[in-house]
């Protein structure tokens, strides 16, 4: 442990380097644009959608990975544009889920897809183009994600190793988004395949692999990257148990997003799987009735919470805390310099809490 | 100029090279699928996607430009695996575009959009279903394609010079994919909007940097990557023109396409936008009632072609002849080994032949 790292990490810091890094190809790609002729509302949409929020996880996650494999505290740009790609591939990721998910507004702005469904509705069916140039706009996305880390002027050694677990990454995300694409409007008391999107979703894509990323990038030891899975996989699950949570219960103010939307399509979470193994005969024949429903009202909301919170949400919360302290007690025996140990102590508690 | 270049180019058995490592490379997700828990219509779908056709001209040309840049004549297995991840990467393009433009068939097979709405048709909104499920499986052909060029086993500088390229090569596409998309159903008189479309989506993407990916493996000189752009650029317009034109007049059998859909959704080609110029006021009026209606019957859409043939057809035609001939041209004084030079001149007289 160097003195170095005896000062704390600053996760500000890090997250404002991050946001330097998208900007600054941000800048870089406008002016080429305008050079090709390319039409400005191309980098301008998806300028607006990454800088509208967002708590940078993934980057941060990736630099403390970095950091937990001693990894020098001054951290260079190379590990912080790998880090500012992760960001990028999300915004690809989210782009083509509101699509899916037909999501009007995230994080308090209109969904890509909305926006470009107004910038041109004075088209013949705006909603249909707002999505294809969404669909473009995702996968442009992706690829620049790609070329972010491509001109990371990482090593060659460092590249390839980056690259493996990125491959990882990207393709259990996908995994991930087809299984619950499958489940969705078709929830059911199976709560492992709950929990297997999770560990796809969520576990692997925001929490293992950024944290595996960025410890590849400090040629990390075989035990501290067996240390940082032994945190991220309990703590991934908690994340999203939690955010499962938030998106029934959640305050849309705080949250930036619909607490209907879920119940509306359905989806398959440990809590609905939950509710469904311990509900009685007359609030499963509710719950199937309404979850699902794409006309859900606040009232039938109503309802489908209270079942949910007699039959299943303290069940979720038990789980969380059981996972947080799996998560906390891994940092405990983690070969890790003290002050990454209380950043990914401040993290999980992060994730975890019950507001956004 | 070694010997084993005066063998000819078995374009053939390149082609069935290619297809080796792409089926190679899906036995192996095939089975860590099963492992997974992966539904297995993941990557069925994709297999018989990739595997219904298509003329593998971008793996051609990519491996051309390694030929042509005096590559060793048995093509070594990483320039294979780098050329069939084009080909991967291609797919995810189409599956997007064909939910884009709403194609119901591609290579005479149903699209993946629709092949998944059929075999979910179970569900409420199996359109919907369809689409969702097929914007994820175009994302993971491009992580695939990404896989597959990661894991082609090329030297460190053979990668970093191969992701050059393909960076460029993939922006380049998603911004011709998006002026496509804002032209489309607005098509004008402008000429070089058209061509400006056809030099993203086919000179650079189908032609240009498919050669100078080859050509990069195999650390081509300057002269090499000039003598190749010379060849590509005018192929490429050439290539799309023809392409232009069978998406109107084309024989569906013969093309595995509809010829309607073009004139249906409107697109903005160079054929209709020399038509634009060319028409009366009477046929201009025709044109734009009935370019980008979506229920064009046969009556009308042979009255289009009646237009265009009497206004653009034959002007294209003769595009077509001089882009082919500054293609040959361009061959003639091209630093390549002769029997790269008479491969090139077969894959340019494929891509403008009148029948496909």
């Amino acid at each position: 442990m160097t003195i170095a790292h005896a000062r704390p990490v600053d996760l500000a810091a890090i997250r404002a380097q991050v946001d330097l890094a998208l900007e600054q190809f941000w800048q870089a790609k406008s002016g080429s644009d305008s050079e090709l002729r390319l039409p400005e509302e191309v980098t301008a949409t998806l300028h607006a959608f990454l800088f509208a929020g967002g708590k940078r996880i993934r980057p941060l996650l990736c630099v403390l990975g970095w950091l937990a494999a001693d990894g020098d505290p001054e951290v260079p740009s190379p590990v912080v544009r790998t880090a500012a790609s992760l960001e990028m591939f999300h915004a690809s990721v989210l782009i083509h889920d509101d699509i899916i998910d037909a999501s009007e507004t995230r994080r308090d702005h209109p969904t890509v897809h909305r926006a470009l469904a107004v910038r041109h509705r004075e088209r013949p069916d705006p909603d249909r183009f707002g999505s294809s140039a969404a669909i473009i706009l995702g996968d442009l996305a992706m690829v620049w994600s790609a070329e972010l880390l491509h001109t990371a002027r990482l090593s060659a050694a460092q590249l390839t190793s980056a690259l493996t677990v990125i491959d990882a990454m990207r393709a259990d995300v996908m995994y991930g988004q087809y299984l619950d694409l499958l489940t969705t409007a078709y929830p059911t008391s199976d709560l492992d395949r709950a929990l297997e999107i999770i560990r796809f979703k969520t576990v692997s894509y925001t929490c293992e692999r950024p944290l595996h990323l960025g410890a590849a990038l400090a040629d990390a030891r075989p035990d501290v990257r067996a240390a940082l899975s032994a945190y991220a996989r309990p703590l991934g699950e908690a994340f999203q148990l939690r955010d499962d949570l938030l998106g029934v219960y959640g305050d849309p103010i705080e949250t930036g997003k619909s607490n209907l939307e879920d119940l509306r399509e359905g989806k398959h979470t440990a809590l609905v799987a939950l509710a469904l193994q311990h509900a009685s005969t007359a609030e499963t024949t509710q719950l199937r009735t309404l979850l699902g429903n794409p006309e859900l009202d606040a009232d039938q909301a109503a309802t489908c919470r209270e079942i949910l919170t007699g039959t299943a949400e303290p069940r979720v919360e038990e789980m969380i805390r059981t996972r947080w302290q799996q998560a906390m007690l891994a940092l405990d025996h983690a070969p890790f310099p003290a002050s990454v140990v209380e950043a990914l102590r401040d993290v999980a508690a992060a994730a975890v809490a019950r507001s956004r």
